[in-house]
């Protein structure tokens, strides 16, 4: 049985088992719970203070969000904050988002996820657009994206973020184009403040800025085999081109870090030149706009503003550990938030499976945050199975990645559901999965009555050949005793024994 | 459009693309297809020799199906030759199984991927046996293991071996234990050696053999989170410790490589102590084990038997590579045939994704061979749909390691269809995907006209915010021109832009 369990205030996922077993406690994404129509209650309101979260940590003040992600992670709340005070974690929150549940982001923290959503100018509608959200966040999404373009944007980014327990991250350039018609040319620092100052009022929690794609790098791009595949980088990228001007989001960065300051407002410094294929790994376009990228965390940085900052996208595994080593060393240890990447090109409709692989070993590498790519990624917009699927397959990978990196605690949800395998305890099995009615329905598949799951053994090898039950009587006939035995008389295993 | 085109008889699957682009070439494991009452010709009938592979290859012969394998992996029929003298490679083809298209395991060449199919006590026919072997070849099974249970189990290997393009593999142990009604205490040497010389009768091309499962190691997995999870391992430590006698598989070794060396049957050497667990990896058990199949491999080559070594199972990721490493070391080089290995134990239903994962790394790492894990693994018995499922999951992980181990042509692929990405050409995409169908109806879903495959733009964007839209304009704007005087200005980029 499952249950939401609250400690001091945090919710947790408790996962009742059988036969005297401990309870688990899994993080918990999926808040309170609300009304669409009403909305969340203002968690924060109380807490609110005059500083961003980094200029708290740099004052040495634990914030009652600090104390929050503390017991949420399972670590001393001096952890949370030393590790923002130095860069190396965000806890985005804006002041007007005071619906969101506090998380924090950094390699020293759980591996989190995000899940993109958003409306397109022929699909989908605002309930539509929350239903997915809250989906998103039942499935574990620790952050979500609105990415709508087309009409509605206001509307739609507001009933997202009235009903989000999560952080809201926005890419602000996306609205900003849709005010000049979609004509990139038209684009202007004006125009492109008061979206931000539109959103960031609404309750933002971070915004992803391409202000690292310069005139410079852009023609980098030109022997790509497929060129600049990031939206607002092709944006910029255009507008840079056709004006023979520096990107303007680079040239008043600064005014753009006092807003953020204002609001607290975590910048996502956008990878507008990431590569979008096997072949423009790691290339010098990418590499180029990452240290441009390490330039901005800095001087964000000397704002009392927080930072994460995006990377890659396609690449092959041999070339993924680079991506992180070189962002680390240029940003200044500041988190890496990545997409995938993708480990190859050649399979549409399984992206999912190409980027989990790709997540999994990134995030062991010391990435905090996963982009979620859903099967339908290149190929079309994800309906709500796509979705979750999205998100199953990069829990996997965070929760992985948890475990190549020692994580503590994370071990024991694996420990947990394996005993209960060994056990035969197939309810505890269930519950302690990462998707329950799914793993209950395969096993229901092949073996359906209720007998089945209580049974020493199951549908794959039958009574005669599980491989558990045969164990359990090797057990039963003492095989702790041998063992003592075998150990005392001094343990030949590691002796060659030739015949 | 998708053709299968022959190679000094050696066939290929050839995408034809649009608008004057090469044609790419990809291995294909489907077969010439068969009437299932008749079965296929016998391809390898005409080349019989006396001797064995590796004999071949030790006295410096290159044989036809060296010859073959040559042409299919694109590299020269002495690399071939020489890595399987060395016993760096094995090419399983079992002298009664001439129906069967050559194909090599080893670091060297393309990873390979093995699916399990059989039949149970309570489920499937020998037709759908059949059935699923054909589809699993179709979808790029390199081999298939026929892990056949219950009833009519040399009847259903009969019809799948007269029907395999690919070698077959089986586990002998499983038919010796219906022999004696399931009671592993009853199973002899002699008994089991008579099974093997059935199924080598029959042309199986491989066999697991669990030798390295010794009376001294099994109290090394008293102390686990899930004891011993392999069949054959549990059947052998069971029968070690209930006779307190050594495993006769081990002590009769010799005589079971001289049957071998007769059919040219290769080994595959079993785990049977590999981890069932996160918390059981690379433990002591697994690890004396490995060292002892590293003893029995130098024992086979002694004897000009080829052998591969099974690998884990369960292991986080920081954990895979000592695997291979030892293996390597143990097994001088012997190829590595590795199930999965689950980096995580908490998502039953999705395992092909958990595994995927630590395929792709240790296929990176050097294993030769991944079998493949469907979503049912734990849970119930793999149906079509399952297959095909695991089958994707795992070409994508071998197609990563061949990327990542730099496998000369491979990245042909993902430039192709990265190309047709890029230039719009959708159709070619899909028959460039990994599974063209699934490619095409995702992309059906949201724009389903026919005039949406030639659009220069998707769903996903609309054509306002098309990064590769944009990216071709900014070509068109003399984007090469620029890139040249900027590469001749002697290319700012990399100087430190401070504001």
């Amino acid at each position: 049985m499952r249950r939401k369990v609250y400690v001091e205030g945090v919710p947790f996922t408790e996962v009742v088992l059988s036969d005297g077993n401990e309870p688990v406690r899994l993080y918990d994404t999926s808040g309170p719970g609300s009304d669409p129509e009403v909305g969340l209650p203002p968690l924060r309101a109380p807490w609110r203070s005059g500083r961003t979260q980094l200029a708290s940590a740099r004052a040495g003040v634990v914030t009652p969000e600090m104390a929050f992600v503390a017991i949420r992670e399972g670590v001393e709340p001096e952890l949370v904050r030393a590790e923002i005070a130095a860069g190396r974690a965000v806890l985005p929150a804006n002041r007007n988002h005071p619906e969101s549940e506090p998380m924090v982001i950094g390699s020293r923290f759980l591996v989190k996820v995000n899940a993109n959503i958003g409306t397109s100018a022929v699909t989908s509608s605002v309930a539509e657009e929350v239903d997915k959200m809250t989906w998103a966040t039942r499935w574990g999404a620790d952050t979500v994206m609105d990415l709508s373009t087309g009409p509605r944007i206001h509307e739609t980014r507001e009933a997202i973020i009235r009903n989000a327990p999560v952080p809201i991250g926005t890419v602000p350039i996306y609205q900003a184009l849709e005010k000049v018609n979609g004509d990139p040319l038209q684009l202007t620092w004006e125009l492109f403040r008061d979206t931000v100052l539109e959103q960031a009022e609404q309750g933002v929690d971070y915004m992803t800025v391409h202000a690292g794609v310069l005139l410079p790098y852009v023609p980098l791009t030109a022997e790509r085999v497929t060129g600049i595949v990031s939206r607002g980088g092709s944006i910029m990228a255009a507008w840079c081109l056709a004006r023979h001007e520096e990107n303007f989001l680079y040239t008043n960065f600064d005014e753009l870090c006092r807003i953020f300051a204002e609001y607290d407002i975590t910048f996502s410094l956008g990878d507008g030149l990431r590569p979008g294929s096997i072949a423009d790994a790691n290339d010098e376009a990418q590499f180029a706009e990452l240290r441009t990228l390490g330039e901005l965390t800095h001087r964000a940085w000397e704002h009392d503003v927080q930072v994460m900052v995006e990377g890659p996208g396609h690449v092959p595994m041999h070339k993924i550990k680079e991506n992180v080593d070189l962002q680390v060393e240029l940003c200044g240890g500041a988190p890496f938030y990545t997409l995938g990447p993708l480990t190859t090109d050649v399979a549409p409709a399984y992206d999912h499976i190409t980027s989990a692989i790709g997540a999994a070993m990134i995030g062991m590498f010391g990435t905090a945050m996963l982009c979620y790519v859903t099967p339908k990624e290149h190929l079309g917009l994800p309906n709500r199975d796509d979705v979750k699927a999205g998100m199953i397959a990069y829990k996997i990978a965070a929760h992985a990645a948890d475990l190549a990196k020692g994580h503590p605690g994370a071990q024991e949800w694996d420990d947990a559901l394996s005993k209960a395998r060994f056990e035969f305890r197939w309810e505890d099995q269930f519950e302690l999965a990462l998707d329950p009615e799914t793993a209950r329905a395969y096993h229901d598949e092949t073996l359906p009555a209720a007998p089945a799951k209580t049974a020493h053994f199951c549908s794959m090898c039958g009574p005669k050949f599980c491989s558990m039950r045969i164990s359990h009587e090797i057990r039963q006939r003492g095989m702790q005793e041998k063992s003592a035995e075998f150990v005392e008389s001094g343990g030949r295993v590691y002796l060659p024994l030739t015949s």
